[in-house]
């Protein structure tokens, strides 16, 4: 009698990672590769970071060109896909495209249209109609979820929860419309809602916006609020914090860091708790409205 | 018997108008004094721009020198004021208060908390206590509140309907947050939303975004979209367009501009008018669903 080993479903195929940028696709291959699971990286070319992807089984592959994505994963026995790390929305002109992409080309057309959501969708359904499984990178390395609770030995104020809740009812009001999930609150005041330029961006905006006197709520007061949208589709586009998301609050002069528990993903936690708890601020896994209702 | 002569109610007093930022200040007090009825100034030192002011009998006033400010509209005869121009949210340091002010300041401590709604609600509570009446720019100057349709030769494409739509949708979900007022949207997609950086702000980040390949729309797409808060004071905060909104909208390659019909308040329309039409960028004034709620 075969005891069954954790990781080890699916026929003991590999799990195929198709990696984006950052350090979150090396995470979570580790470990899936410590649970005793085979994984084989497809690293995005001009996303992927090729320190990060060399530590294991991989192939460069190109956006537009899904015929040789598909022939590699046949080659490589894969079922079961993961979507992890950040790829820039691209323009259709910077892809060249391969003739099995070609065809599938009006719908690839479309999901250039319309939201983040809508293009992830779409490309998950062309995955799953040549029988792959899109699996999320959470469901194959729990770790990487934040849970509920403070990191590090920084609480948030009364202050502080206030800011936190009128923070995630805002997200919650602009989930259906397919748009950033961050926004900053200070002192029962929006400061600034993440659209297209990302969280980064949102928190270099607060920098120079104090800088400027345009906003003048002293350092140390408001809170940066992450949470997934309503209709996210968890499997391969939950929120994501890190070491720069803490130098980011840090720089902006913010109480701290909220976000959604069991729905937001950390890259590199051990570095994240101590560089909050050397910059003084706060990290919090919370229970979002909005996280309930994906 | 005497026939009424249209602005010389209030027992002909003047009309006080407290003056901020832009040139709006002075389209105003032009188009009050047009109409027969005499205007005193009180231009806001920091905000409010000489060039402007200098035209019209005039004092300089401070913030947080209510005391003051109360002296001279009884020496004035006041008794109606309108609140128009920008004036950035100030820090509590910035201003030096005399004691008039400082007898009030636990309500205006109260008042610098929360969104610029109860800012301005605040300020408007403690002129009514004194005896005043706040009116809106637009019940003095009816001109100066954008209509109904285009503006200039540009018309909306079907595709910049859909995105004004979106816009429309997406601002009157926001609008219980006390947030901004205006928000970008291209091809179906949410590409920025206003809050503290304000819309200039907000255009000048398209532009960036642009350059960085962050967002990848064409140019010529997209639009700016402008409304008012469902519960925003309408006598003194309406959205404000001008030159420089067509300036800006040009610059971030967007189709055009879309605001609020009856509760935008457009300054130099000749000049938006000619250049809207220079640029090829339209310019429309719709029905907004939040409008109608306030």
């Amino acid at each position: 009698m075969t005891v069954p080993v954790p990781g080890m479903m699916a026929g003991n195929a590999p799990l195929a990672i198709i990696c984006g940028g950052g350090s979150l696709p090396g995470a979570v291959a580790t470990q899936v590769s410590d649970s005793g699971r085979r994984v084989v990286l497809f690293a995005v070319r001009g996303w992927a970071e090729p320190a990060v992807v060399s530590a294991f089984p991989h192939h460069w592959v190109d956006l537009g060109r899904y015929g040789a994505f598909h022939r590699l994963m046949e080659a490589e026995g894969c079922r079961d896909v993961v979507f992890i790390g950040t790829i820039l929305r691209p323009s259709l002109r910077q892809i060249r495209f391969d003739w099995p992409t070609l065809r599938e080309l009006p719908r690839i057309v479309r999901a250039f249209k319309g939201g983040d959501d809508h293009m992830l969708s779409s490309f998950s359904s062309i995955l799953a109609e040549d029988g792959y499984r899109i699996v999320g990178a959470h469901e194959v390395a729990p770790d990487i979820l934040v849970g509920e609770g403070t990191f590090g030995r920084c609480e948030p104020s009364g202050r502080d929860r206030t800011d936190i809740a009128l923070a995630l009812d805002l997200l919650h009001a602009i989930s259906p419309f397919d748009v950033g999930q961050a926004c900053v609150t200070a002192d029962r005041h929006v400061l600034a809602i993440e659209a297209a330029e990302g969280t980064d961006g949102v928190l270099e905006r607060l920098v120079a916006l104090r800088e400027s006197g345009r906003i003048c709520v002293p350092r140390g007061v408001g809170v940066l609020v992450k949470a997934p949208k309503a209709e996210q589709n968890q499997r391969f586009d939950l929120p994501t914090i890190g070491p720069q998301t803490i130098a980011g609050v840090a720089r902006a002069g913010l109480a701290g860091l909220a976000v959604a528990a069991g729905a937001t993903i950390i890259a590199e936690p051990q570095k994240v708790i101590a560089e909050a708890d050397a910059a003084g601020i706060f990290v919090i896994g919370v229970r979002a409205p909005v996280a309930a209702a994906a």
